[in-house]
Protein backbone atom coordinates (compact mmCIF):
# COMPACT_ATOMS: atom_id res chain seq x y z
CA UNK A 1 0.00 0.00 0.00
CA UNK A 2 2.81 1.99 0.83
CA UNK A 3 2.87 5.93 2.81
CA UNK A 4 -0.54 7.34 3.35
CA UNK A 5 -0.93 11.20 3.43
CA UNK A 6 -3.44 11.53 6.48
CA UNK A 7 -5.30 14.80 7.21
CA UNK A 8 -6.22 13.28 10.74
CA UNK A 9 -8.80 15.04 13.51
CA UNK A 10 -8.77 18.60 11.57
CA UNK A 11 -11.85 20.38 12.61
CA UNK A 12 -13.90 23.15 10.67
CA UNK A 13 -16.54 25.34 11.41
CA UNK A 14 -19.71 24.76 10.19
CA UNK A 15 -19.13 27.04 6.80
CA UNK A 16 -15.97 25.44 6.37
CA UNK A 17 -13.21 27.53 8.47
CA UNK A 18 -10.28 26.14 10.14
CA UNK A 19 -9.67 29.19 11.92
CA UNK A 20 -10.96 32.75 12.64
CA UNK A 21 -9.36 35.90 11.25
CA UNK A 22 -6.64 37.65 12.99
CA UNK A 23 -4.43 34.77 14.72
CA UNK A 24 -2.31 36.19 16.63
CA UNK A 25 0.13 34.72 19.75
CA UNK A 26 -2.62 35.34 22.01
CA UNK A 27 -5.58 34.17 19.59
CA UNK A 28 -3.92 31.09 17.45
CA UNK A 29 -7.49 30.66 16.47
CA UNK A 30 -8.31 34.53 15.56
CA UNK A 31 -11.58 35.47 16.71
CA UNK A 32 -12.51 31.26 16.50
CA UNK A 33 -12.94 29.77 20.26
CA UNK A 34 -10.59 27.00 19.71
CA UNK A 35 -12.59 25.23 23.17
CA UNK A 36 -16.15 25.96 21.39
CA UNK A 37 -14.54 24.75 18.12
CA UNK A 38 -12.39 21.45 19.08
CA UNK A 39 -15.28 20.82 21.72
CA UNK A 40 -15.75 17.67 20.54
CA UNK A 41 -12.19 16.13 21.07
CA UNK A 42 -11.11 17.44 24.07
CA UNK A 43 -14.29 15.77 25.59
CA UNK A 44 -12.57 12.13 24.31
CA UNK A 45 -10.26 9.90 26.28
CA UNK A 46 -7.51 9.58 23.96
CA UNK A 47 -7.50 13.46 23.36
CA UNK A 48 -3.05 13.84 23.08
CA UNK A 49 -2.09 15.31 26.49
CA UNK A 50 -5.41 15.54 28.18
CA UNK A 51 -4.53 16.31 31.97
CA UNK A 52 -7.14 15.00 33.68
CA UNK A 53 -8.38 10.85 33.74
CA UNK A 54 -11.99 10.18 31.97
CA UNK A 55 -13.56 11.13 29.25
CA UNK A 56 -15.88 9.72 26.75
CA UNK A 57 -15.11 6.28 24.87
CA UNK A 58 -17.59 6.38 21.54
CA UNK A 59 -17.63 7.24 18.80
CA UNK A 60 -15.62 10.34 18.87
CA UNK A 61 -12.63 8.77 20.98
CA UNK A 62 -12.07 6.54 17.73
CA UNK A 63 -10.66 9.71 15.66
CA UNK A 64 -8.31 11.12 18.76
CA UNK A 65 -7.77 7.55 19.59
CA UNK A 66 -6.20 7.25 16.05
CA UNK A 67 -4.31 10.61 16.09
CA UNK A 68 -0.82 9.11 15.86
CA UNK A 69 -1.68 5.46 15.50
CA UNK A 70 1.02 4.03 12.02
CA UNK A 71 1.92 7.97 12.03
CA UNK A 72 5.54 8.42 11.43
CA UNK A 73 6.24 12.41 10.67
CA UNK A 74 3.47 15.29 10.71
CA UNK A 75 3.58 18.19 7.73
CA UNK A 76 2.14 21.68 8.99
CA UNK A 77 2.09 24.97 7.87
CA UNK A 78 4.18 28.22 9.25
CA UNK A 79 0.68 29.33 10.59
CA UNK A 80 0.36 26.37 12.30
CA UNK A 81 3.41 26.59 14.24
CA UNK A 82 3.53 30.51 14.90
CA UNK A 83 1.46 33.51 14.44
CA UNK A 84 4.71 35.08 13.85
CA UNK A 85 4.72 36.32 9.95
CA UNK A 86 7.81 36.88 7.85
CA UNK A 87 11.08 36.51 8.74
CA UNK A 88 11.91 34.54 12.28
CA UNK A 89 12.47 37.70 14.59
CA UNK A 90 14.88 35.22 16.96
CA UNK A 91 14.69 31.55 17.20
CA UNK A 92 12.95 31.79 21.21
CA UNK A 93 9.34 30.74 19.91
CA UNK A 94 9.14 26.82 19.72
CA UNK A 95 5.16 26.48 18.86
CA UNK A 96 2.18 26.17 21.06
CA UNK A 97 2.98 23.14 22.57
CA UNK A 98 4.78 23.74 25.56
CA UNK A 99 8.12 21.11 26.07
CA UNK A 100 6.08 18.02 25.72
CA UNK A 101 4.78 18.78 22.10
CA UNK A 102 1.99 15.86 21.26
CA UNK A 103 3.33 14.71 17.68
CA UNK A 104 6.83 12.16 19.15
CA UNK A 105 7.91 12.46 15.93
CA UNK A 106 9.74 14.73 13.28
CA UNK A 107 7.46 17.65 12.16
CA UNK A 108 8.07 19.46 8.68
CA UNK A 109 7.02 23.42 9.05
CA UNK A 110 7.05 24.50 5.93
CA UNK A 111 8.02 27.98 5.44
CA UNK A 112 9.89 30.49 3.69
CA UNK A 113 11.75 31.60 5.92
CA UNK A 114 14.30 28.67 7.39
CA UNK A 115 15.57 28.24 10.64
CA UNK A 116 17.69 24.83 12.49
CA UNK A 117 16.21 22.18 13.49
CA UNK A 118 15.67 21.34 16.95
CA UNK A 119 14.28 18.80 19.41
CA UNK A 120 11.46 19.20 22.38
CA UNK A 121 11.02 16.06 24.31
CA UNK A 122 10.85 13.23 20.95
CA UNK A 123 9.36 15.29 18.83
CA UNK A 124 11.86 17.24 16.26
CA UNK A 125 11.13 20.69 14.16
CA UNK A 126 12.44 20.88 10.71
CA UNK A 127 11.80 23.70 8.59
CA UNK A 128 11.65 23.31 5.14
CA UNK A 129 10.70 25.43 1.81
CA UNK A 130 9.36 23.63 -0.95
CA UNK A 131 6.58 22.00 -3.07
CA UNK A 132 4.06 20.38 -1.12
CA UNK A 133 5.46 17.13 -3.00
CA UNK A 134 9.31 17.83 -2.38
CA UNK A 135 8.22 18.61 1.49
CA UNK A 136 6.22 14.89 1.81
CA UNK A 137 8.96 13.00 0.19
CA UNK A 138 11.55 14.45 3.15
CA UNK A 139 8.46 13.77 5.18
CA UNK A 140 8.11 9.91 4.06
CA UNK A 141 11.88 9.03 4.14
CA UNK A 142 12.06 10.32 7.99
CA UNK A 143 8.62 8.36 8.63
CA UNK A 144 10.44 5.56 8.08
CA UNK A 145 8.11 3.36 6.68
CA UNK A 146 5.00 4.75 8.28
CA UNK A 147 2.38 7.24 7.13
CA UNK A 148 2.38 11.01 7.01
CA UNK A 149 -0.16 13.46 8.95
CA UNK A 150 -0.93 15.97 7.49
CA UNK A 151 -1.43 18.92 10.59
CA UNK A 152 -3.27 21.36 8.55
CA UNK A 153 -3.99 25.05 8.46
CA UNK A 154 -7.01 24.95 5.89
CA UNK A 155 -4.29 26.46 3.46
CA UNK A 156 -1.59 23.79 3.46
CA UNK A 157 -4.41 20.78 3.17
CA UNK A 158 -5.64 23.02 0.19
CA UNK A 159 -2.29 22.94 -1.42
CA UNK A 160 -1.79 19.18 -1.07
CA UNK A 161 -5.30 18.55 -2.38
CA UNK A 162 -4.37 20.83 -5.26
CA UNK A 163 -1.52 18.24 -5.93
CA UNK A 164 -3.53 15.57 -5.63
CA UNK A 165 -1.04 14.37 -2.95
CA UNK A 166 -3.50 13.03 -0.21
CA UNK A 167 -5.10 9.76 1.03
CA UNK A 168 -7.03 9.83 3.10
CA UNK A 169 -8.82 12.93 5.32
CA UNK A 170 -10.82 12.48 8.67
CA UNK A 171 -12.85 16.54 8.61
CA UNK A 172 -14.95 17.12 11.55
CA UNK A 173 -17.60 20.04 11.06
CA UNK A 174 -18.08 21.45 14.06
CA UNK A 175 -22.08 23.47 15.07
CA UNK A 176 -19.95 26.60 15.61
CA UNK A 177 -20.39 29.40 12.42
CA UNK A 178 -17.32 31.87 11.49
CA UNK A 179 -18.44 33.64 9.04
CA UNK A 180 -15.12 34.69 7.77
CA UNK A 181 -11.43 33.12 8.35
CA UNK A 182 -8.86 30.09 6.98
CA UNK A 183 -11.21 28.45 4.42
CA UNK A 184 -10.90 24.64 3.50
CA UNK A 185 -14.10 24.34 1.62
CA UNK A 186 -17.39 25.73 0.39
CA UNK A 187 -18.73 22.11 1.24
CA UNK A 188 -17.26 19.12 1.48
CA UNK A 189 -18.89 18.20 -2.40
CA UNK A 190 -16.19 19.57 -3.66
CA UNK A 191 -14.40 16.32 -2.98
CA UNK A 192 -16.73 13.98 -4.41
CA UNK A 193 -14.82 13.71 -7.75
CA UNK A 194 -11.72 12.23 -6.15
CA UNK A 195 -12.77 10.58 -3.44
CA UNK A 196 -15.59 8.14 -1.29
CA UNK A 197 -16.60 9.55 1.31
CA UNK A 198 -18.66 8.51 4.79
CA UNK A 199 -20.49 10.95 6.37
CA UNK A 200 -21.12 9.85 10.15
CA UNK A 201 -22.94 12.19 12.41
CA UNK A 202 -21.61 12.20 16.17
CA UNK A 203 -23.90 12.73 18.85
CA UNK A 204 -21.34 15.17 20.19
CA UNK A 205 -23.02 17.48 17.88
CA UNK A 206 -20.02 17.65 15.00
CA UNK A 207 -20.33 15.90 12.07
CA UNK A 208 -17.27 13.51 10.96
CA UNK A 209 -16.76 13.49 6.88
CA UNK A 210 -14.04 11.12 6.09
CA UNK A 211 -12.32 10.77 2.55
CA UNK A 212 -10.28 7.98 0.82
CA UNK A 213 -9.04 7.77 -2.97
CA UNK A 214 -11.22 6.29 -5.73
CA UNK B 1 -6.15 4.79 33.30
CA UNK B 2 -5.15 1.30 33.99
CA UNK B 3 -5.24 -1.24 31.86
CA UNK B 4 -9.28 -1.32 29.92
CA UNK B 5 -10.58 -5.05 28.85
CA UNK B 6 -11.90 -3.89 25.07
CA UNK B 7 -14.82 -5.93 23.19
CA UNK B 8 -13.06 -5.15 19.47
CA UNK B 9 -14.90 -5.91 16.31
CA UNK B 10 -17.51 -8.64 17.98
CA UNK B 11 -20.07 -8.46 14.88
CA UNK B 12 -23.74 -9.78 15.69
CA UNK B 13 -26.89 -10.55 13.89
CA UNK B 14 -29.74 -7.91 13.82
CA UNK B 15 -31.02 -10.73 16.66
CA UNK B 16 -28.02 -10.44 19.09
CA UNK B 17 -26.22 -13.93 17.48
CA UNK B 18 -22.45 -13.99 17.35
CA UNK B 19 -22.21 -17.65 16.02
CA UNK B 20 -25.18 -19.53 14.59
CA UNK B 21 -25.72 -23.46 15.51
CA UNK B 22 -24.19 -26.50 14.89
CA UNK B 23 -20.42 -25.44 15.09
CA UNK B 24 -17.95 -27.40 13.49
CA UNK B 25 -14.71 -27.97 12.06
CA UNK B 26 -16.25 -27.32 9.05
CA UNK B 27 -18.53 -24.73 9.45
CA UNK B 28 -16.79 -22.84 12.48
CA UNK B 29 -19.96 -19.95 12.90
CA UNK B 30 -22.77 -23.33 12.40
CA UNK B 31 -25.22 -22.39 10.36
CA UNK B 32 -24.06 -18.66 9.56
CA UNK B 33 -21.94 -17.53 6.74
CA UNK B 34 -19.02 -15.71 8.60
CA UNK B 35 -18.61 -14.18 4.94
CA UNK B 36 -21.95 -12.40 5.10
CA UNK B 37 -21.56 -11.60 9.08
CA UNK B 38 -18.09 -9.93 9.02
CA UNK B 39 -18.74 -8.04 5.35
CA UNK B 40 -18.35 -5.12 6.83
CA UNK B 41 -15.10 -5.76 8.19
CA UNK B 42 -13.58 -7.97 4.90
CA UNK B 43 -14.70 -4.65 2.98
CA UNK B 44 -11.89 -2.72 4.77
CA UNK B 45 -8.47 -1.62 4.06
CA UNK B 46 -7.04 -2.75 7.32
CA UNK B 47 -9.16 -5.89 8.01
CA UNK B 48 -6.25 -7.98 9.57
CA UNK B 49 -4.49 -10.62 7.40
CA UNK B 50 -5.71 -8.88 4.16
CA UNK B 51 -4.63 -10.61 1.24
CA UNK B 52 -5.16 -7.99 -1.78
CA UNK B 53 -4.78 -4.20 -1.63
CA UNK B 54 -7.44 -2.22 -1.41
CA UNK B 55 -10.15 -2.01 0.89
CA UNK B 56 -12.65 1.15 2.17
CA UNK B 57 -11.03 3.63 4.19
CA UNK B 58 -14.16 5.34 6.05
CA UNK B 59 -16.06 4.72 9.05
CA UNK B 60 -15.57 1.01 9.03
CA UNK B 61 -11.95 1.35 8.57
CA UNK B 62 -11.38 2.99 11.71
CA UNK B 63 -12.87 -0.13 13.42
CA UNK B 64 -11.06 -2.71 12.01
CA UNK B 65 -7.74 -0.80 12.23
CA UNK B 66 -8.25 -0.07 15.69
CA UNK B 67 -8.23 -3.99 16.42
CA UNK B 68 -5.00 -4.45 17.67
CA UNK B 69 -3.66 -0.45 18.39
CA UNK B 70 -2.78 -0.60 21.99
CA UNK B 71 -3.74 -4.49 23.12
CA UNK B 72 -1.11 -6.40 24.86
CA UNK B 73 -2.99 -10.00 25.14
CA UNK B 74 -6.32 -11.11 23.83
CA UNK B 75 -8.70 -13.90 26.10
CA UNK B 76 -10.77 -16.14 23.89
CA UNK B 77 -13.52 -18.91 24.73
CA UNK B 78 -12.69 -22.21 24.05
CA UNK B 79 -15.46 -22.23 21.29
CA UNK B 80 -13.35 -19.35 19.44
CA UNK B 81 -10.11 -21.54 19.77
CA UNK B 82 -11.77 -24.80 18.01
CA UNK B 83 -15.11 -26.75 17.80
CA UNK B 84 -13.90 -29.60 19.12
CA UNK B 85 -15.57 -30.22 23.17
CA UNK B 86 -14.43 -31.70 25.62
CA UNK B 87 -10.91 -32.81 26.39
CA UNK B 88 -8.18 -32.60 23.34
CA UNK B 89 -8.26 -35.30 21.10
CA UNK B 90 -4.50 -34.42 20.01
CA UNK B 91 -2.75 -31.39 20.25
CA UNK B 92 -2.37 -31.19 16.14
CA UNK B 93 -4.99 -28.78 16.52
CA UNK B 94 -3.82 -24.70 16.20
CA UNK B 95 -6.62 -22.61 15.64
CA UNK B 96 -8.27 -21.16 12.94
CA UNK B 97 -5.64 -18.70 11.75
CA UNK B 98 -2.90 -20.57 10.15
CA UNK B 99 0.58 -20.06 10.60
CA UNK B 100 0.16 -16.37 11.34
CA UNK B 101 -2.40 -15.75 13.46
CA UNK B 102 -3.96 -11.98 13.55
CA UNK B 103 -3.07 -11.55 17.25
CA UNK B 104 0.31 -10.76 17.47
CA UNK B 105 0.32 -10.89 21.30
CA UNK B 106 -0.38 -13.75 24.24
CA UNK B 107 -3.48 -15.32 23.76
CA UNK B 108 -5.86 -16.71 26.39
CA UNK B 109 -8.03 -19.42 25.77
CA UNK B 110 -10.55 -20.51 28.21
CA UNK B 111 -10.93 -24.15 28.75
CA UNK B 112 -11.56 -26.58 31.20
CA UNK B 113 -8.87 -29.32 29.19
CA UNK B 114 -5.75 -27.40 29.95
CA UNK B 115 -3.09 -28.47 27.24
CA UNK B 116 0.61 -27.12 26.77
CA UNK B 117 1.10 -23.38 25.29
CA UNK B 118 2.69 -23.33 21.91
CA UNK B 119 3.56 -20.63 19.83
CA UNK B 120 2.70 -19.75 16.23
CA UNK B 121 5.14 -16.70 14.97
CA UNK B 122 4.60 -13.95 17.19
CA UNK B 123 1.42 -14.94 19.05
CA UNK B 124 1.68 -17.45 21.94
CA UNK B 125 -1.50 -19.69 22.89
CA UNK B 126 -2.03 -20.79 26.80
CA UNK B 127 -4.39 -22.48 28.16
CA UNK B 128 -5.83 -21.60 31.25
CA UNK B 129 -9.51 -22.91 33.61
CA UNK B 130 -10.66 -20.07 36.02
CA UNK B 131 -12.93 -17.71 36.87
CA UNK B 132 -13.07 -15.10 34.76
CA UNK B 133 -11.17 -12.12 37.39
CA UNK B 134 -8.29 -14.76 37.67
CA UNK B 135 -7.76 -15.14 33.83
CA UNK B 136 -8.02 -11.41 33.55
CA UNK B 137 -5.22 -10.73 35.72
CA UNK B 138 -3.06 -13.55 34.04
CA UNK B 139 -3.64 -11.84 30.55
CA UNK B 140 -3.16 -7.90 32.09
CA UNK B 141 0.38 -9.70 33.37
CA UNK B 142 1.19 -10.63 29.82
CA UNK B 143 -0.02 -7.50 28.31
CA UNK B 144 2.56 -5.51 30.11
CA UNK B 145 1.03 -2.10 30.77
CA UNK B 146 -1.39 -2.42 27.51
CA UNK B 147 -4.88 -3.71 27.48
CA UNK B 148 -6.34 -6.58 26.79
CA UNK B 149 -8.94 -7.44 24.34
CA UNK B 150 -11.98 -9.79 24.96
CA UNK B 151 -12.15 -12.08 21.80
CA UNK B 152 -15.23 -13.70 22.57
CA UNK B 153 -17.51 -15.75 21.72
CA UNK B 154 -20.46 -14.32 22.95
CA UNK B 155 -20.88 -16.82 26.03
CA UNK B 156 -17.64 -15.72 26.93
CA UNK B 157 -18.70 -11.91 26.58
CA UNK B 158 -21.80 -12.46 28.74
CA UNK B 159 -19.74 -14.09 31.57
CA UNK B 160 -17.31 -11.45 31.32
CA UNK B 161 -20.18 -8.73 31.84
CA UNK B 162 -22.26 -10.45 34.13
CA UNK B 163 -18.64 -10.02 36.32
CA UNK B 164 -18.57 -6.82 35.49
CA UNK B 165 -15.18 -6.43 34.29
CA UNK B 166 -15.90 -5.23 31.10
CA UNK B 167 -14.47 -1.39 30.29
CA UNK B 168 -15.04 -1.27 26.40
CA UNK B 169 -16.93 -2.72 23.98
CA UNK B 170 -17.47 -2.72 20.28
CA UNK B 171 -20.26 -4.74 18.73
CA UNK B 172 -21.08 -4.05 15.33
CA UNK B 173 -25.00 -5.26 14.20
CA UNK B 174 -25.18 -7.06 11.00
CA UNK B 175 -28.57 -6.89 9.08
CA UNK B 176 -28.36 -10.59 8.70
CA UNK B 177 -31.07 -12.60 10.63
CA UNK B 178 -30.23 -16.12 12.32
CA UNK B 179 -32.86 -16.91 14.61
CA UNK B 180 -30.81 -19.11 16.91
CA UNK B 181 -27.05 -19.73 17.89
CA UNK B 182 -24.51 -18.12 20.17
CA UNK B 183 -26.42 -15.42 21.69
CA UNK B 184 -25.09 -12.20 22.96
CA UNK B 185 -27.99 -10.27 23.63
CA UNK B 186 -31.96 -9.57 23.20
CA UNK B 187 -30.96 -5.97 23.12
CA UNK B 188 -28.24 -3.85 23.05
CA UNK B 189 -30.11 -1.70 25.43
CA UNK B 190 -29.17 -4.22 28.68
CA UNK B 191 -26.52 -2.90 29.09
CA UNK B 192 -27.41 1.03 29.35
CA UNK B 193 -27.78 0.87 33.31
CA UNK B 194 -23.63 0.61 33.61
CA UNK B 195 -22.41 1.88 30.25
CA UNK B 196 -22.69 5.17 28.21
CA UNK B 197 -23.83 4.08 24.53
CA UNK B 198 -22.77 5.82 20.95
CA UNK B 199 -24.91 4.14 18.26
CA UNK B 200 -23.14 4.68 14.57
CA UNK B 201 -25.01 3.39 11.47
CA UNK B 202 -22.76 2.33 8.67
CA UNK B 203 -23.31 2.99 4.91
CA UNK B 204 -21.66 -0.75 5.10
CA UNK B 205 -25.22 -1.52 6.59
CA UNK B 206 -23.86 -2.45 10.18
CA UNK B 207 -24.65 -0.71 13.07
CA UNK B 208 -22.31 -0.22 15.57
CA UNK B 209 -22.39 0.14 19.22
CA UNK B 210 -20.31 1.42 20.99
CA UNK B 211 -20.21 0.91 24.85
CA UNK B 212 -18.07 3.27 27.59
CA UNK B 213 -18.33 2.18 31.47
CA UNK B 214 -20.44 5.13 33.44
Amino acid sequence: MGQLLRVQNFTVSRDGFGAGENQSLERPFGHADPGELMAWALATASFPNRADPGGSRGLDDYFTRDFAHGIGAEIMGRNKFSAQRGSWPDHEWQGWWGDEPPFHTPVFVMTHHPRPSFALSDTTFHFVDGDPATVLEQARQAADGRDVRLGGGATVIREFLDADLVDTLHVAVSPVELGAGSRLWESPDELLDRFHADVVPSSSGVTHHLFWRK
